[in-house]
């Protein structure tokens, strides 16, 4: 490799980091604001409770802990573990089961929380996006598993699967970031808030959520530059 | 160049070519579907009408043809204009800024239905997002323009910058969908739409727009591999 190009590769390697570090930073802050938002304003969480309400909240909460969040951190692992490749690969895969598991616990929570109330199922776009990217995630993940770690895949095949398979994936974190920002603008709709401060409290949880996608995906995308 | 990166490079220039296309029927269907529903379901569209529906309709109708849409066929002109670089580059140039003008014609629409009204601004999601979307996309513009067309900076200076100018558009496209998302749902909701046709038609044309974004970004990132 020249100098010229290694040169180049070292200047992207700050920025590329300095995006995962804000993908942290907002990951968490989102998860407090969250908790503020569910703990303080809304009547708290409890996916047994006879309380619909209780119930509804492990929903928001679950989708973006346990799965969004969770699908970002997975996506970073390669830069964020400091170990050889093959623990990389399958700490990557491994956290984004974890996020299909509660993502599914997630889902229940809000159709016991329509069961509980009579409400339809799946009428709202949020739920369409949500469902279509819910299922699309879990097939990327099976055919992630087929082609990079059971052994069947020549190395032409997976190298040829590569770039589907990130490129396939940021789409879906930001199909996920749209469907959390359609969901907090269907209940702050639903429930008429305007002025109150806990709008605003949606509103700036809603835009720390974008931001961790974002950096999440600018971490990704610039880190092929380095 | 050595002959398996030119084999490797050939196999990736079809399905990158493949999202081009799609990109154009999803922005062609959604325009359709956006016509369909501010024409049949609503009033239709009329910038200096007296009825602030009419008024309020040019705002979706700009908002996607005029600026995403826009913005989306700008991002692809160097793989769709079969003409030199510098030629597409101007091209790229000149339909972002048709964008930015529609996009404040879009806008102003928006503001003029408040007043109409007596609504209050700037209190919602989406109108955050909307407005931290158009706002960093005109940065970006100026960014762009000092940066890739006028002659002051040098190439070094280009290099550099291109992985930020090419993400961070990606990010601003994906930030203009959500916004899209969040505007669709807040209408849905706000107008109680639950099992009527007009509220699966938009359900549909939300889906449309999506995949559109979706597109667009894999046929600028799948193309980075050709």
């Amino acid at each position: 490799m020249d100098q010229s190009i290694e040169g180049h590769r070292y200047r992207y390697r700050r920025p590329a980091s300095c995006m995962t570090v804000s993908a942290h930073l907002f990951g968490i802050l989102a998860i407090m604001l969250l908790l503020v938002w569910l703990l303080h304003y809304r009547e708290g969480l409890d996916l047994e409770s006879y309380n619909a309400n209780r119930v509804f909240n492990v929903h928001p909460f679950l989708m973006f802990f346990g799965f969004i969040f969770m699908i970002g951190e997975a996506m970073m692992a390669y830069k964020t573990v400091g170990a050889e490749r093959k623990v990389q690969k399958s700490i990557h895969m491994f956290i984004h089961f974890v996020a299909i598991v509660l993502g599914i616990v997630g889902l229940h929570a809000a159709f016991k929380f329509h069961e509980i109330k009579g409400l339809t199922n799946l009428y709202s776009l949020h739920s369409w996006i949500g469902i279509g990217t819910f299922s699309l995630f879990c097939l990327q993940w099976l055919f992630g598993l087929g082609t990079f770690m059971l052994s069947g895949a020549s190395n032409e095949t997976r190298a040829r699967a590569a770039p589907w398979h990130v490129n396939g994936g940021r789409a879906l974190l930001y199909m996920a970031i749209c469907t959390a920002l359609t969901g907090l603008m269907e209940k702050a709709t639903y429930m008429g808030l305007r002025h109150q401060s806990e709008a605003r409290l949606i509103n700036f949880l809603a835009i720390a959520i974008l931001l961790f996608g974002i950096s999440v995906d600018l971490s990704v995308s610039l880190g092929r530059y380095v």
